[in-house]
């Protein structure tokens, strides 16, 4: 497959799909990247892009957007039910296929430099970007929201990686950074316990002792009748499918509990799924370059 | 993705690589067309070509091919340890992407024609292309090999589908037809009581009684002092590879025996793969355009 990196900016718009549609326009119109998906939410005030291609290009796509945002959208006037700090508010790059995250790193400092210099707007590197330990969580950097990042910024550890040190009032505050693709994967439990879910998100979620690299939370599905285990996998490489699954499971037949079944929302990188055919059939030596799709486009 | 079909033909030739070079030569040089892959064995005196492509394309490239192969290799004088009934021995067609199972018997009818009539070899339509039931098994149809072409294009019952009525003697016979992807499977089991592996091949085998589109043996691997149930899954869509495993794996544990370990050899599609995730995982309505790579490509 070619080099390909995925990028999901988010814009803090979610009303005016004049405004939106100008911004995703200039993704469209850079060659050979390819817009996969755009929603707008009304209630957040803020619309999540979804696009991939070369990574050259897909920073390309990604600056031409962020500028159109910083024109047409003004952070003074903005309101919703989303925490946001900026116009484009973050810039997630994830390495899809023959990048690696270091390169994705690489390529998210000359994004960054280049809204801070050229479009005068303060940029933090976040995630897999991040300088330093404090920057590496977006909701801390983003914690006192647009309405304080004038005064944050202020602070010498709060000092943006690039541009100016003082907010752009219009534009706000943008985060650039490399991760790992999320996967949004929920497990259906055939009970109405809410508890029972939650005891288990307990069980398996990094914070409270679980897997390093899954986030969950325990909720009701009401029009089912059932509760879930609902989690963002966060680096499926480092913390798989198969083996959250699994431990759910497990901890579900304590409380004399099935699982009923499992979600994935949204997109899903081939590999991860692959991973968990390659645990549950045991193979042995099997490769990635032996699945048809892969050697077509490679 | 875009419409995809893979072609994968045999060759009676596996010792000289010039004839080889120049056959391949033809699938390379059509655009679009992607070969994947080309094996000689020498003891079977035999070649296996993989090529990928849009439908239309992938017929021009094994339509030419065999015309080279018809010019360069000459049965008369063929020896081997498999068996083989023409210089094109057989040419499959197979749906990958976009392309239904009915369209790939239809692009194998145009080509069987054209070899028929431009080349003046007889042609068998096998497999899914077959119009009687006879002819589905290409085992069938090839019985006798060469030897016996001549004698069997005489009976009335092997009347070929297009060309000729007798035995070209220099390319000998074709069978074309479509076909579903066929996956190398095999299941490790922690014993070297060859017996095992055989009983448990005959559970889950559609000649004695097994799941309809599984082809299996037991198999010695002395090597590793094991033994392994080796399978053809002929048509994944319809007998997956996570049902077949499971059953292996019940039946070994009545002997008291461990699956060990499982082994693709060689191509895989992508959604064999994802079938056997999707099964473990329970997940429930998952669509595999969700697969960012399907996305991409499409």
């Amino acid at each position: 497959m070619a080099r390909l990196v995925q990028c999901v900016p988010n814009f803090s718009e979610g009303r005016n799909k004049e405004t939106i549609e100008k911004i995703v326009e200039e993704i469209r119109k850079v060659d050979e990247v390819k817009l996969l998906d755009y929603s707008m939410d009304k209630d957040h005030n803020r619309t999540v892009v979804t696009f991939v291609g070369e990574p050259e290009k897909v920073i390309l796509a990604a600056f031409n957007a962020c500028k159109v945002a910083a024109d047409l959208i003004d952070m003074r006037y903005h309101s919703g039910g989303h925490p946001r700090m900026g116009a484009t508010d973050v810039i997630p790059l994830i390495p899809i296929s023959d990048v690696t995250m270091e390169e994705c790193v690489e390529y998210s400092i000359q994004l960054g430099k280049r809204i801070g210099e050229e479009l005068n707007i303060p940029v933090f590197l976040y995630e897999r970007s991040a300088r330093v330990k404090e920057r590496e969580n977006l909701a801390d950097i983003r914690k006192g929201q647009y309405e304080g990042m004038a005064e944050k910024l202020k602070q010498k550890e709060w000092e943006p990686d690039f541009g100016p040190k003082n907010l752009n009032e219009k534009a706000g505050v943008t985060a650039v950074g490399a991760r790992p693709p999320l996967i949004a994967f929920n497990v259906n439990l055939g009970t109405d316990n809410l508890e029972i879910a939650k005891k288990i998100a307990t069980v398996v979620r990094a914070r409270t002792g679980g897997f390093t690299y899954c986030k969950a939370i325990g909720l009701e599905i009401k029009e089912r009748g059932i509760v879930q285990v609902s989690m963002n996998m966060v680096d499926y490489t480092k913390t798989s499918l198969f083996r959250v699954f699994d431990t759910i499971e497990r901890e579900a037949r304590r409380y004399g509990v099935n699982v009923i079944g499992s979600e994935i929302i949204g997109l899903v990188p081939m590999q991860a799924l692959v991973d968990v055919a390659d645990y549950y059939l045991r193979l042995e030596n099997f490769d990635s370059s032996q699945i048809l799709e892969k050697r077509i486009f490679e």
